[in-house]
């Protein structure tokens, strides 16, 4: 008889019908069930503590900087002078935090769907979540798409850090909420999503930047490493009204040096938009 | 009693002692031990078939374009007359494949130590080892270690297509080989590895590329996204005499139309230096 002291639990998220990623995991923290989707939070040997939704890696410890750096500085280096930004999703706090570090941003607000997102990544995720009681964070628990349908134009930066394109963030998706995203912003704003990965959800990724594209007179895509997200390979897409990401990012450059980053920098800003030819047939 | 048809088979590669790739396979094609390692060919529903060597995925079906375009064509278009070219390791035959695209090259001596690589390959990857019995191509069956401390100078480009730095492959990444590489190619020549992932091997990494830059005049990093090796995120180092690959490949763009790809272009090969902060700090 074999055995050890202690037992083998491993999570695994299957990232098609026939392939995931798998990790070994010493406790489960919080399991619960909100009105939106189930909540999960583990401790894991690899990536630290992890935030899953419907079973879904959201974040982890390990590797949340990559999303929350490109997701946030991005469209925020983009932009000349980004002041009244809007989150939408993002209910960890990993997006507040980055776009917190631009000095110029002096109102934030999160729009979540979901307040046990909050209180658990306050609990559990205090490196992640600590800038969410930041005098400038203005926290509003409601539905994305209502909010932008309904809001008057008002922001610099929309930024769409929501959950895969079922369930609850379907709606996320559309072409009609891209279209009041546009309304929301300012004349010279720009709105970035995260938008799923090419390798295994290629169809998907297709529709989402079609809907962008439609939507906003700029549109452009650009990738990161997220090693626990599927396929590693990740899609952002950018719909701007004036301001070319790839052109115009560089006004502000001494910004860069005040606002510590493990993953952006000048050099990976420009980068990120050049697409291998499999992803640019996929944008044709 | 909950049953199914068919036998859920799933294969799994720890990437780290608690964290891996897991997905299910629909028959083992292959299964021998040579001299010096197990090999093994799998059917998978995802990935097409996978080649793995002591357990380690070397080439899947469906995602070994970005390695194979990537370790080849950033040298190849680098070099402005690639016509001499050694592979070390690769017996698969997908370096091989890419290498042969440009029409410059004229002889590629394949150094590869396990003839069942290449057997294998050759019955059950076709898609990437056709070109091994391309006319221009001379295979020896050989240890590259000793290959290139023997050897006289005589490439453009060399490409060392290895497996990890574990096992019969250690050597290839020590200083001592790095310099033998060194000595082996022309005075304009380019040698390109592959590195390894700086997400969870940080400090071989680091260790590997210290090796590289000690051995030769210009010595630059490089990625690219590959979703079936660990963390996705994976490095290969580019060590040359006089080209910099940043500056110099432009020099034949008009053969770039002529070479069908799927990952590489001109973009790419530009975009693929930008290095992630913590990518930058290990290289310090």
């Amino acid at each position: 008889m074999w055995f050890t002291k202690e037992p083998e639990i491993w999570f695994t998220e299957r990232h098609t019908e026939n392939l995931g990623i798998t990790f070994k995991i010493k406790n489960i923290l919080f399991s619960g069930e909100s009105k939106y989707q189930r909540i999960d939070v583990l401790d894991s040997y690899e990536l630290g503590r992890v935030l899953t939704l419907d079973g879904i890696i959201m974040v982890t410890e390990k590797d949340e900087f990559v999303y929350h750096e490109m997701i946030s500085h991005i469209p925020l280096f983009t932009h000349p002078d980004p002041r009244k930004i809007l989150v939408i999703g993002g209910g960890d706090g990993g997006t507040v935090r980055e776009v917190l570090k631009h000095p110029q941003v002096q109102a934030l607000d999160l729009v979540e769907i979901d307040a046990l997102v909050i209180e658990k990544s306050k609990e559990f995720l205090p490196t992640v979540s600590y800038s969410l009681s930041d005098e400038r964070v203005n926290i509003l628990i409601k539905d994305g798409i209502e909010f932008v349908r309904e809001k008057q134009e008002e922001y610099d930066v929309v930024i769409i850090d929501s959950t895969d394109p079922i369930g609850p963030a379907e709606g996320l998706f559309k072409e009609e909420f891209y279209k009041n995203v546009c309304k929301i912003l300012k004349n010279d704003g720009i709105m970035v999503a995260q938008t799923e990965s090419p390798f295994y959800y290629k169809e998907r990724v297709c529709e989402i930047f079609r809907n962008i594209r439609k939507s906003f007179p700029i549109a452009k895509m650009f990738t990161a490493y997220i090693p626990t997200y599927p396929s590693g390979l990740w899609t952002f897409s950018l719909g701007s009204k004036r301001y070319c990401p790839m052109e115009n990012f560089q006004i502000d450059r001494y910004r860069l040096e005040d606002i510590p980053t493990k993953y952006y920098n000048e050099s990976i800003h420009r980068a990120a938009f050049s697409l291998p030819n499999f992803i640019k047939e996929l944008l044709l």
